[in-house]
């Protein structure tokens, strides 16, 4: 099978992830809980990987990085730790689902009131229009760092010099960047970043988190014991213990530690480069074919996402095609995106999404590019 | 090393644990997103694994087991998702702060009140107080099946019909008896069963969840893709999608799934009997040795807990010594069970807590009562 659904998850890790975890689950102890070597063996690992974590996204503190499930969990924990009633956010159409679903509970229950910056037809946002719809309540800009539906990206440090000028804060989703694109966050300006484990970083599922900047206040989200302070009725004041309730995936942060070395020794911008030639030799194969309509703006740097749709054809439908007779595993449909589906046009008919990794090869590229055309040909 | 320190986290796990987590990660790809193989595939093994864990646990439908990250987010999502201004709880002093945290915080900031049946100096409750606890705004009894720290089983049966017959709901942190003792929450008259996957289950770290009875009704806590329903602003309505957000931990899942063949092959009551000979062949060794104290109640059925304290010695020197003289891993300090460490008198000292798993040794227990006789015999 050719997989071209990296944005959802990569499935072919480095091999030392899987054998990190398996180790993991053979010998490690819950850390925080107790002083025994293998407990002490779990601490280290993860304090490890918060330093590593920490030295990969250049946040300043190592005990300032929260592990989460996933970067959806890290969005509510930010986006619930931080506004109060009565405050405003600036976000955007790029949203997923992990970001606009707790901004719109927010409005609702909470008393929060949100803006959008609007996305035009190619995906794109006016940074001009983002200025205009700070007031002086705004608490956040809460963005993404690319779209998952068109890989566009949005330019983080203008959007962090806009808040700061405004002393609001800038929260970023960074799930399809985290691993790909270069992110330093204290360089940049981002205040919160949430990541997650197992797209780009190549780690396991069940792995993810949030890099905060020093002196950024999020109130506890979930509550439980942390191995320290036993006898307090709340949770522990300092981080990452305020953030972190119950056992951690230990297991499978063992797994993002390997997943770490193995991008640090590879190269960010090794990845990012093989995956831009990819996704360009795939759309130099489709490009010019009649029929076929891609969506979001290829000027400027962006993820190796090409999402599309052939005439009028239902995206589940080409998806399905896709596999069924060429073996090339793609996503169709809505992608948890809905505004920017509404901005493309592309509600009803959503879009196939093609996403590539650094495990994808030139052939798979052109075998993609081939059966995109040949379905496209088909009356 | 002699690892007593399963009720932290089994540390020794049936091998297809590992091989099951280490294949998912090489090959699963993200469920309910995409209908390609590796979507579908991971679909599947969710599922079945939420078919396994309803009939493991006695839930009548598995689209009510959500997968949580551990008990101590189960617990919150059962204890905020439920609980309303002005309702009333009873808990225990047996609690772990998984409980207890969550509890205070609806207390303090959510207009919650709370009731505690109190422990005696051996660690139990009377039921005829319990009894007289219930109010007209009683909203939920959340109690542990097991104290973490004593090992003393409550009587969920019994605590159910009280609840039940005010109309109140039985919400239960199975955290200790999960995988060792039999639960039937249907049978039992449980209304939301929460678990964890790492102790008792020996599945991986960052697995975990909640079995919830048809017809009880809990709020979404977290909000974020689901794969489903993309265009509504809200959480899709059904269970598990309401209460799930963001990609699942499906390699962790893929793990509990085979942890939970194991125990189906092994039996439960087999590694309880096992667990049980254990405890007693160390308690044998080491009862009427002077100057040791044993917690917790031995009369009637409870979980493999042996907690301990040796004349007036700190418990975490007691515990550095069990490891650095006899090898010998266990738990000493507070437990993250406040309320139960009042009741027992050991607030300033802790105590020594020795679990034993189905892997555990007839000679690793022998040689645990051979060192705490040991330590007891020096001045």
């Amino acid at each position: 099978m050719i997989y071209l659904d990296n944005a959802a998850t990569t499935v072919v890790k480095p091999p030392e992830v899987a054998e990190a975890v398996a180790a993991a689950i053979q010998h490690m102890g819950n850390p925080s809980r107790g002083a025994h070597a293998r407990a002490l063996g779990a601490s280290r690992i993860i304090y490890e990987t918060r330093e590593k974590t920490a030295a990969f996204f250049g946040c300043k503190r190592a005990d300032h990085v929260i592990f989460t499930a996933n970067s959806t969990e890290a969005l509510n924990i930010a986006i619930f730790g931080t506004l109060s009633r009565g405050d405003h956010v600036i976000s955007t159409d790029l949203e997923h689902n992990s970001v606009l679903r707790p901004l719109y509970e927010a409005e609702k229950n909470r008393g929060v009131s949100l803006s959008f910056v609007r996305a035009d037809r190619r995906g794109c946002i006016s940074y001009e229009e983002m200025e205009t719809l700070f007031r002086p309540d705004t608490k956040a800009v809460v963005c993404t760092h690319a779209s998952n539906l068109t890989g566009n990206m949005l330019d983080l440090k203008r959007i962090a010099d806009m808040a700061h000028k405004r002393d609001a804060l800038l929260i970023v989703d960074a799930s399809q960047t985290a691993g790909v694109k270069k992110i330093d966050m204290s360089g940049t300006g981002i205040d919160i970043l949430c990541f997650t484990g197992h797209k780009g970083l190549m780690g396991p599922q069940g792995t993810g988190g949030m890099c905060i900047r020093e002196g950024v206040e999020i109130r506890p989200f979930k509550m439980g014991g942390t191995g320290v302070q036993s006898y307090s009725k709340v949770q522990p004041e300092a981080y990452p213990a305020r953030l972190e309730a119950g056992t951690l995936n230990g297991h499978g942060i063992a797994g993002l530690s390997a997943a770490f070395d193995f991008l640090n020794r590879t190269g960010t911008e090794n990845i990012d480069a093989k995956e831009q030639r990819l996704m360009n030799r795939f759309l130099d194969g489709i490009r010019g074919t009649e029929g076929i309509r891609i969506y979001g703006d290829f000027r400027t740097e962006r993820c190796a996402i090409v999402s599309l749709n052939i005439r009028d054809y239902d995206s589940g439908d080409v998806s399905d095609a896709l596999e069924q007779d060429f073996g090339i595993a793609t996503r169709p449909g809505a992608h948890c995106a809905p505004r920017m589906h509404e901005a493309l046009g592309t509600r009803e008919q959503g879009a196939v999404r093609f996403s590539f990794s650094w495990y994808n090869t030139e052939e798979e590229a052109d075998a993609a590019a081939r059966a995109v055309r040949t379905l496209a040909a088909e009356e």
